[in-house]
């Protein structure tokens, strides 16, 4: 099974300086495969042409392919069609809904909660739109360990709290969030919540049903999708109460010189020439992942995380964040004793081995874990124990390397 | 050269129902060319990773890709290369402009002027703006030629009007519009200029440091680029001054829990993942376009634009609006009498020949000219007379198909 996924991604097939490309950093980009680029391809070579507009056939084919793709996502999410708004990527996402929502409907006085995990991109808006709007931001604090109490969620997320926005899975930590904890305690005050499913929408099955969020963002690209396409799913009546954030072209039902009425959902949203390419796409990427089946990716993914967490905490000057106790995915956050992270990937790149290091757009969790940088494998469907043994066996040169006696 | 041009899109290639496609919605989106798709996916294949991220190899290729991609466009405009900002498409740069420029420098009793042939992508962003801010949006007006007249420009353009925001070419008219003569007029007032050159880009040379204007905005996807790219350029000093739009990862220097500083142009307004591959396609198109020759592209291109001027206004009962005097590019906009638009357009594309019918994102233009729809037909470099002729022979059928005597 396994050599056969991972033949699909042509990138994988690369050697660096005749060794084998052992990528771990999925959870910035994943890799493509085959059947993606390929689909993406076709769209150009047989389909392309501005979607919505022509109604010659071409066109219309176009629409096709494109609307089929929301068709996907939304079957994909457990959706209405209607409610799956195509974005750029996440981060333009969550500023929709910051711009959109959060500049109508809150006014000082007002809470919005983010947990410490957030990343950049589910934080920074927040703080723009508390700043416009005199609300005011709080933060539910980890342990050491990464994880959230029960306590912190009931503690913080009060009546004054309009908004939580967190992540479901920590793209630094790779651990999951307390979802149904932090929701029922949201709805409970009567906040709306905004989850985002940037690392979580690879690795775990997402269904709105369920997971009683009121807003979800997710990129395509760290779905083996192309760049350049993201999602917004929203509630149907939240996304109608809400004016449009990007304005243009086909979002519009009428246009006068001074005003103008808007499209029904979910054009409302999605001004000018969408990426109908980067949808066919994301479309195909899940036709992919449905091809394998969820379950399997998260089994085989599981295996590999486990056997990485396992191998990692053996070797001899590696620190591991987090904590391997509850549920997780994607990520495992380290640090080499006596070694910058630069330095550790650096040395690992000589062996091919490609991970990340710096603050992982997630500044304000490692000022509170004590840290300026570290360093983070991350993992996808195509990864294997093998890829864990070689960084395993690269992390035991770093301190070598770096001079010290062992 | 014709044929040497032609071959090299898949797209065009195809043949409906028998017949040779005959794609005339350029001014819509472009086909793209064998070498776009193929760097794109390169890309994917080589050296796909988050640009701006990665330490190792395959991480500094991705940046070393994505940065020389801003270089060729750089070098397309003639602009330093810290201002030239990847955006999704032209619609997000000009929702950009007016959300950050916009919202931060205008005020009651100012003005900002669009002219009547504005793209909805260039006229909805400041109505919105001008409600925030209690603005008043003016408009030039063409004649019914769609010539914008000295004193319409001198008369409405006084020392209230802050923003003049204009289009280069119509996308309905295909006319060029008098850009020296209104930058030279809103910098009498010191009024700022923003140019939509969605639909010029393609076909006539751009330099900013000749256009005289401070903002300019297009899309990559109708300039042979793949879907999902944009340009914003922008002067430095205005850049440096505006508010970051989006928010998120690799836009910023640092962060802290209540708040966070910008990183330097261009970064300060590319938040979270860019779009590289995109913007490779994007480079890659520019590079492909500067094969053949600007001045080559825009010769071809006015020889088959004046052989359909003059062969559609000799197909009786068309009536083509605009005039033939002045400088034109891309589009040409008809109506045949007696029919409406959205017939032509499919018993056009029984032919297999592709042309868009509607209120073209221009709806107080249409209105202005005193209609609802029209068909347009435009063009790019890959178009011939050939094309032009099996649209005359189409269009000698409609009336017939419609019951008409002749």
């Amino acid at each position: 099974m396994t050599d056969e996924i991972v033949k699909q991604f042509p990138l994988l097939q690369r050697q660096q300086d005749g060794k084998r490309l052992v990528y771990l950093d999925s959870a910035a980009t994943t890799q493509r495969p085959q059947t993606v680029l390929d689909a993406v391809r076709d769209f150009y070579e047989q389909n392309n042409a501005n979607p919505h507009r022509g109604v010659y056939a071409l066109g219309e084919r176009a629409t096709a392919a494109y609307e089929d793709a929301r068709t996907e996502v939304a079957s994909f999410l457990n959706a209405p069609r209607e409610e799956v708004i195509f974005t750029r990527n996440a981060t333009e996402t969550l500023n929709l809904i910051a711009y959109s929502w959060g500049l109508q409907n809150l006014k000082a006085g007002d809470k919005v909660a983010v947990t410490i995990l957030e990343h950049h991109s589910n934080l920074i808006p927040w703080q723009q739109v508390c700043r416009a709007t005199g609300a005011q931001l709080i933060f539910l604090y980890t342990g050491p360990d990464g994880l959230l109490s029960d306590r912190e969620i009931e503690q913080k997320i009060t009546k004054e709290v309009k908004l939580v926005a967190f992540t479901h899975v920590s793209n630094v930590l790779g651990m999951v969030t307390p979802v149904e904890k932090i929701t029922a305690r949201a709805h409970e005050v009567g906040a709306l919540c905004v989850l985002d499913c940037a690392q979580s929408a690879p690795h775990l099955r997402l269904d709105v049903a369920k997971l009683g969020v009121d807003f979800l963002a997710f990129s395509g690209h760290k779905l083996y999708a192309p760049l350049g396409i993201g999602v917004l799913w929203g509630r149907k009546e939240l996304l109608e109460a809400m004016p449009p954030f990007l304005t243009g072209g086909d979002m519009i039902e009428s246009v006068r010189e001074q005003d103008a009425t808007w499209a029904p959902l979910p054009e409302k949203f999605e001004a000018g020439t969408q990426n109908a390419g980067g949808a066919v796409g994301l479309a195909a990427a899940i036709r992919w992942m449905q091809g394998i089946g969820f379950d399997t990716i998260a089994r085989r993914e599981q295996v590999v995380y486990r056997y990485a967490w396992q191998a990692l905490s053996h070797v001899p000057h590696v620190k591991l964040y987090g904590t391997p106790s509850g549920e997780h995915a994607g990520a495992i956050a380290f640090n080499v004793e006596g070694a910058h992270p630069h330095d550790v990937a650096s040395i690992l790149d000589a062996d091919a081995v490609c991970v990340r290091a710096g603050h992982h757009c997630a500044q304000p969790l490692l000022h509170h874990l004590g840290m300026t940088a570290c360093c983070r494998a991350s993992f996808a469907v195509y990864n294997t124990c093998a890829d864990v043994d070689a960084l395993v066996e690269s992390l035991q040169k770093v301190r070598k390397w770096l001079g010290y006696g062992a």
